[in-house]
């Protein structure tokens, strides 16, 4: 009889602002043992998590931890501050050393990257992304924000890319609605987020029927923000998740307002006419933050 | 006496909808015997480069040609259409074989890209983007169009970037002009490329004053493009040369709006506090499209 060496095992945690998810596994086959905590204090939530990783260690060993996080955050691998909630609102977070305090208590390499760039890298590993070098995953929910791929790797640039803050047009004669974001007012996140839909037609979101006129102003703002996207960056495909995007009747509005304003200015057949392929849903759907979270630890050192 | 070997010598050409230029060097050092000419049709220019080349190669032998040229055109290696002039409105150009047909008369390996992402990466090589991995050239003159630089390599994507493409907000009240782009009326390039600010304010961009309002309306379309490329980019630097860009009042105004639309959501000091560092005009100058050329030459097949 042959023996079968066990994959090695990874621990992931997607970090939101309200709760945490952590796991272990090496990707969708085996993902297991994960549980769920609200973020309290950054002390309490990230015992929680050394706590939780201990426990599963003794049962199988773990080769590397990867977080997926909330932010603003220092994802600058060198950088004195690698690996800290940097600048966030939120209540006690601010500069707090996420990555640094995992790494001293479980004595393992620690990757660490913004949720959306975590959530890209899970669908390139296994989802709407993969053999795919040049890709945006972009998020819609409470915020807007954005993860890519570009030449194959993780698009870190300056730090990391805050994609949900564009200026995309705003006809205030059509839609009054100022805005919500704090920083920009009606910037993409504050035009578009769950949050300012709900602000905007004083009613929740899920309430909204298939047919209201919300959708159909959503998916203006959402298709301008795709084709600036893809005349920026050239993505290969363009994933949009998040709890907005449940709305499935959202992604045919968008994809024909795409069209629309592109007006066959970029004559490539796979975006052109196969635009039901290019903007698409993560096939991870609500799973591609822990799973990329996994991913970031077993690929981190390569990208 | 120790004999030293000669620089590996390389041909250029920056290939323009209205003139072609030729030279032959390694870099700004030797940079020579340049000529111009304008660009007619396909067969007549091409061969004017090709006789131009064979001239060259008697004095000194040429180990490769880098083309940086007008578009649309195809610059994904492996397409069986790479290396060509696209759907160009450009009479007689759609469907140009570009590369092929110097490649074959020339027999040289043959660096094809656009003209900005050629401008880009001279000014990676021997300009304001040295070192840099991430970074974005754009140019802003009869049209706007942008090359960039992610994760250390030249950004194509599904093909290339279309940066001066993208929609920002345009008050119709503040101005009136529709803008000119045959494809998206009042997209970027549209509101302000140099054609569009003459056309809006009925004369030569070269005759309005410094202190014309033209400038203050043109630096605000500039400035929001500039944000959202930063969002969606994280350049580490933003250079943006063009014939527009020569009017340098424009550079403090763009400065000013991008850190006034920015409103400290970024808190990066490189970016923050030195803007004067970060969107800056070109160091090649007008050179920037031909060395740039030079450059892909050199480094083409890593690339």
């Amino acid at each position: 009889m042959k023996k079968t060496t066990p994959l090695p095992r990874y621990g992931g945690i997607e970090a939101g602002g309200s709760k945490f998810v952590c796991a272990t596994g090496s990707g969708p086959q085996d993902l297991s043992n994960e549980i769920r905590f609200p973020t309290t204090t950054p002390e309490e939530t990230l015992d929680r998590a050394v706590a939780y990783f201990r426990e599963q260690r003794r049962r199988h060993p773990l080769s590397a931890i990867g977080v997926g996080s909330f932010g603003p955050l220092d994802a600058r691998r060198g950088s004195p501050t690698f690996g800290y909630i940097t600048t966030t609102p939120k209540p006690g977070w601010a500069n707090t050393d996420f990555a640094g305090r995992l790494e001293r208590a479980l004595e393992l390499p620690v990757y660490f990257d913004t949720d959306t760039n975590a959530a890209a890298l899970g669908e390139h590993c296994w989802g709407a992304a993969q053999k795919l070098k040049d890709f945006l995953y972009l998020t819609v929910g409470t915020g807007i924000g954005g993860g890519a791929m570009a030449n194959g790797r993780l698009l870190h640039g300056f730090n990391h890319i805050e994609a949900g803050h564009i200026r995309v047009p705003h006809d205030r004669e059509r839609d009054p609605f100022p805005g919500n974001c704090p920083f920009h007012g009606d910037c993409l996140e504050g035009l578009a987020c769950g949050p300012a839909v709900e602000q905007r037609w004083n009613r929740r979101a899920e309430t909204l029927p298939p047919d209201h006129p919300a959708w159909e102003l959503e998916a203006e703002y959402l298709a301008h923000a795709a084709v600036n996207f893809l005349l920026t960056l050239a993505p290969q495909r363009i994933i949009m998740g998040g709890g907005v995007m449940e709305q499935q009747q959202l992604f045919p509005l968008i994809r024909q307002k795409v069209s629309r304003l592109l007006n066959n200015y970029l004559r490539l057949p796979e975006i052109t006419a196969h635009l039901d392929q290019y903007i698409v849903p993560p096939e991870l759907g609500n799973r591609a933050g822990i799973l990329g979270a996994i991913a970031l630890a077993q690929k981190g050192g390569k990208l």
